[in-house]
């Protein structure tokens, strides 16, 4: 096992600014690319990512506290975020994904004190029992398989245009 | 056909910085880890991105605009970067691959002023005849693999601590 709390918050606190570095004042044409339908462009994977902040780790970790495996997780919606409604601009989207990561990662530090509290367990619903060490090393590679996505998202858009190197670049493999 | 000049432009200006920002600073185990034997780490990936710098992309641009089909690229070595001593630390890296893009951005404005620059041909050594638009094309879809890349080899070292979670991580998969 690799995981060490303060490598972890290491990624947690840079992917709000490096997404915001990255994405903020890009054409719409990559902002609103996807892979085709029924799947998120650059900005639906920001507003998934603001929901995971508010209802999906810091919720599930304070329930493990709170009641161990007396109660199980809540469902996440992880859909959630495309019923959104009226729709925010992705400046606003980076600026309360970072905002609230922030806070998130206050609130991470004061509950989670000593190693022994990374052996406590939950109930999930689908997996049954599962650890708090589990569930924080799912919130730093949950970051790292957005920011995947979204470059991906926007390879997509030169499939055709990079002409016979497509075989070179891995990221158009699928 | 989606390739556009100015948001080429885009994603190649936003890359070094946002790789700074993501890596700089980080823990050993972040920069070290790789995903095995004869895979790169982080610091690897940094590299490879300044030798496509100075021997791809611009270099063979100039090949392009100044002899068209007569002359093929020179052969481009993966693995140069893994060959340079003394190693340079990761911060050393990531300003060079900076300076040096902000120089090539440059040159890449000098050397393609029209659209019909791009429709200009040259010889791969193992496709043939490949167009100016395809290089450039090309050239941001190289960053954004890496990118994926780099996020995909420190999702790896976490691979075991997610526990259960790992089915649901599509960065995971494979």
């Amino acid at each position: 096992m690799n995981f060490n709390m303060q490598e972890a918050i290491e990624v947690l606190e840079r992917t709000p600014q490096t997404l915001e570095y990255f994405v903020s004042g890009l054409s719409n044409g990559w902002l609103q690319c996807s892979e085709g339908e029924g799947t998120w462009n650059v900005a639906e994977v920001i507003g998934h990512l603001i929901e995971g902040e508010k209802n999906n780790w810091i919720p599930r970790l304070e329930l493990i506290i709170q009641e161990g495996e007396n109660k199980s997780f809540p469902p996440f919606d992880r859909d959630k975020h495309l019923k959104e409604s009226p729709q925010k601009s992705i400046e606003q989207k980076l600026l309360e994904f970072k905002t609230i990561r922030r806070a998130n990662i206050t609130k991470l530090k004061t509950l989670v004190k000593s190693e022994s509290h990374l052996e406590m367990t939950g109930l999930h619903p689908e997996f049954g029992t599962v650890k708090l060490r589990e569930l924080l090393s799912t919130w730093v590679v949950h970051d790292l398989t957005h920011i995947a996505q979204i470059v991906r998202v926007m390879a997509e858009r030169y499939r055709a245009d990079v002409g016979p190197w497509k075989e070179y670049l891995g990221i158009l493999k699928k």
